[in-house]
């Protein structure tokens, strides 16, 4: 009984890392999509977003299980309910990548973004794949230390963020309104990934710590 | 003991319902700022928020404990689940609505929307502070009916968010870039304060039914 409670933990947690391995390689292969304006990729982010959702309510219905079959305390009590917590956050990556794939779709045969913000777009892709890997590295290895490090990652997504606004907000920006628009939403996109894979980390601190990080 | 697990029942209820009286205030509060400009309006909102956080954290902590000392199953079991999500949903309703009031605070003294925009803002703050105050309805009730009509209101905001964008990325937009961005991403802010509601309300129905709706 104990063994098999302890598999069915170590399985939720496993369902959360494969939930972030599909939402990094979403991301980039979005990100992708958008710099090369590559439709048959943008097509494969969307319609690959189902599998995220049913992970999810696998995800769900394991961890309501474990919560009525085993009614766990203390440490476990706190990795099953964020495992629910954390299964919301990660699907709601993988929307943020499909409205990425779907920028890219929209605009298809011409590209979404002006030459000039596309390096800004090619790094914000970089961070938020690297985060949504940080953090289903977190979730396996409890690393409080490498939760920490996210937060850093999401501070240089913030900066990236802040210096795309600044570009598009200048007096001589050249490339007209609608270009401005979709900027402005998809730098938005990559910076709220980046939140929800910050908040994915402290989560595991929670579970690891009972406290929050500050 | 049973008497004092369906109190806490109810305070989790509660507590939810005063989370979203709080977003609804927030957000009409918020959307009077924008479009009155009124910069005491705007700090009002933003400081105010830390009250919707410290529920969050009261709320969570009570879910915790009843599920720990008491470990409740089937639709127990899904209510103080569910508080949980409900919670971070509502918490990050309070964020955008802050978003709303800094925008506000940014322009100041000026107005942040054309006055051509300026209806759509209007309207689309009157439906949200609505489905903050269906959700709480729907969380005091457990009436899935009104759960469903919530949905109809989401398609509202839907639609006011796509006349918005028509007129926004119209090739005679008078109003310049920034502005442009401005409103995109506010008109943004509203529409995912509506999915969250929403969110709020299938999350009852999955208490009551055990199953979310499709």
């Amino acid at each position: 009984m104990r063994q098999a409670y302890h598999e069915e933990l170590e399985q939720l947690a496993e369902q959360q890392c494969r939930m972030c391995e599909l939402v990094g390689t979403a991301m980039r292969q979005a990100t992708e999509a958008l710099l090369e304006a590559d439709l048959a990729l943008a097509e494969q982010v969307i319609s690959e977003d189902s599998r995220i959702d049913e992970l999810r309510i696998a995800t769900d219905e394991r961890a309501f299980a474990v919560l009525a079959l085993q009614a766990p305390v203390a440490g476990d009590l706190r990795t099953v309910v964020s495992a629910i917590q954390a299964s919301a956050d990660i699907e709601r990556m993988g929307g943020l990548a499909v409205h990425v794939a779907q920028a890219a779709r929209r605009r298809h045969p011409q590209h979404v973004l002006p030459e000039q913000v596309q390096p800004y777009f090619f790094e914000m892709g970089t961070v938020a794949v690297q985060l949504a890997a940080d953090a289903a590295q977190v979730v396996r290895s409890r690393d409080v230390g490498l939760a920490a490090k996210l937060e850093l990652d999401d501070d240089a997504m913030d900066d990236l963020h802040k210096h795309l606004f600044t570009v598009l907000m200048a007096r001589d920006w050249p490339h007209g309104v609608a270009a401005a628009v979709d900027v402005a939403l998809l730098g938005r996109f990559y910076e709220r990934f980046a939140d929800h894979a910050v908040a994915l980390a402290r989560q595991v601190v929670f579970i690891v710590t009972g406290q929050l990080p500050s």
